[in-house]
């Protein structure tokens, strides 16, 4: 199995709901540091897993509907906690949906998983793994 | 699958038995940078993994056990080589019993896995990975 | 000259007031991972810059006064932008406050300088230097 | 499952044939930071997964075979990208051959896997993982 | 003093001639994770350093005009050694000129000083300072 | 001022005499990663700061008659606190006699400072910065 990994990262404001949540229940922010994995069994007719310029972009694109914003604000997460290892599965979702529309190229229609890491500091992180 | 790492360190002594070891025969000592990834395949109702302060709380517990000691005097280990390799397992056995005992909160009950590893220096790491 | 440096973060929510932040004028956030670091010509009678677990005490105590909060309400920084390069000259600054009235020990009297780094991501940091 | 990573690294030159690739076409070159994971089910009976001293000097042999090069006028390599994600399998596959043959002890004919990562970057990475 | 620093990273080819280099005297490559600090004593009445999407954006013009490329062949290298130290000073002192242009902005006149390190490897780097 | 660094690591036992140690009077051990820094005002003939293969030949011979050792039973600490701080002034005074006895090159003999970074953990690390 093959993988390919860019990094790229966000800052953005928001809250928690639930008191297992303690401070981080007041409004704060995070900056995520976002590794996007993208694998595959078989490299493609280039020897690569996926265009990393076209992967790069992607990640660059999920992020700035993200980035510097206050995700409490968000419709999309409307009464939602935007803990990290949430905001992992909602860009890994992003990313399926972009490999899926073409925008990766035709060769990324190879690619059998992607995997989201987001560091929101150097002493934790969270993931999510999801087929294609 | 989502997880959830969280980070800490421990500073022991020891040495190991064994011609291959060559001078790591000699006591000697080891910072251990350790990372605990906790796995499940659904996010709890908070849309947690597990709640990061109790994992922070549980590694920091069971690195106490083992922090600034010489652990060729621990009666635990004695006649074993507490190599990288062998603690990694040592510490995800701990925290399983611990998520096992409800250290971890109700919610934890619903992980899947433990991956435990251990930074011994910039250029060297083992880890243990196992369900619970 | 020695130096003794720790490591700990905070996690804020701000936004900047000015065109030459773009869209960070956006209410947003940042994880700042912090190194305090502190400087003197010579060691005390221990062999120590400083007592370590007194500044990493320190630092946790000073950034415990910004964590988890929105920087835009805090009465200190009205009307400030709270920019990396001015988040580090005021925990140096606090830290320099905790040196003076004894919170690091009585050896820490001694320091010379002290140096703080905010890590706002993988790419970029700032830091403020000054002396005691 | 245990595994072991060790650290390595090679500076090499290359070029690469198709629009694909953009500028990354002219002959330009990498450092290579090379991780190589070995995993096994059990640890052996001295509680470990391969002699470290002996997995690092397999990685630091086949990394010497391409060490200081131009991978263009490799013969191994002739009419081929060798792109990060084509050389973490020819890494892998070389460690693997040297498991076979005894260069990491004997013990080392329990190991089940190997993953070779290569970081060419701050941003970006490629790994191949493979059975033994 | 304050400092505010910006990474970036550029790949090349090149050789070096002289005994002192050994198998660097072929011709390979290097990913150079740019590091570039810029210096002043006081902030600007934005609270900044330096604008940072303009000094991210200087320092990749700087690097554009290296990355992906055989040093061996660029005219202003002619029959010199591009080591890891005398590159961070050809970008410092590039960058320097920038400054002086006006690129990083007006309030960029107020910086005293710019630092570049070209991290190497995980296990080299060079650096260069100088006054503006 | 150009500097070049390079980096390894050794791993040791010791303890402490003191109150203000804390649990770290308990004999337990450390990695500490090493950053050793050279320092000059102009390049040499070859545009090197100092040769890299004997800077890291050096650093390597200063760190064996450490590594894998338990530091109280030292002669040369003999009833000495070995902190972070002070094995690092140990560390570059070893070094400069080195750099002093020829042992890195007669290029070497242009140095101007060097700098001694001990990382004991990824929270912690201790610096020592001496002429030559």
């Amino acid at each position: 199995m093959f993988s390919l990994t860019v990094r790229d990262h966000m800052m953005v404001a928001h809250s928690f709901r639930g008191e297992v949540f303690g401070p981080a229940q007041r409004l704060h922010g995070a900056t995520f540091v976002v590794d996007a994995a993208f694998s595959r069994a078989e490299l493609d007719a280039d020897n690569l897993v996926v265009d990393i310029g076209l992967a790069a972009g992607a990640l660059r694109a999920v992020l700035s509907e993200l980035n510097y914003r206050n995700l409490d604000e968000e419709p999309d997460f409307a009464g939602v906690n935007t803990t990290t290892e949430f905001l992992a599965k909602i860009i890994a979702d992003r990313l399926a949906r972009r490999v899926a529309d073409g925008s990766l190229g035709e060769g990324a229609r190879g690619l059998a998983e992607i995997s989201v890491t987001l560091r929101e500091s150097h002493v934790a992180w969270a993931s999510y793994r999801r087929v294609l």
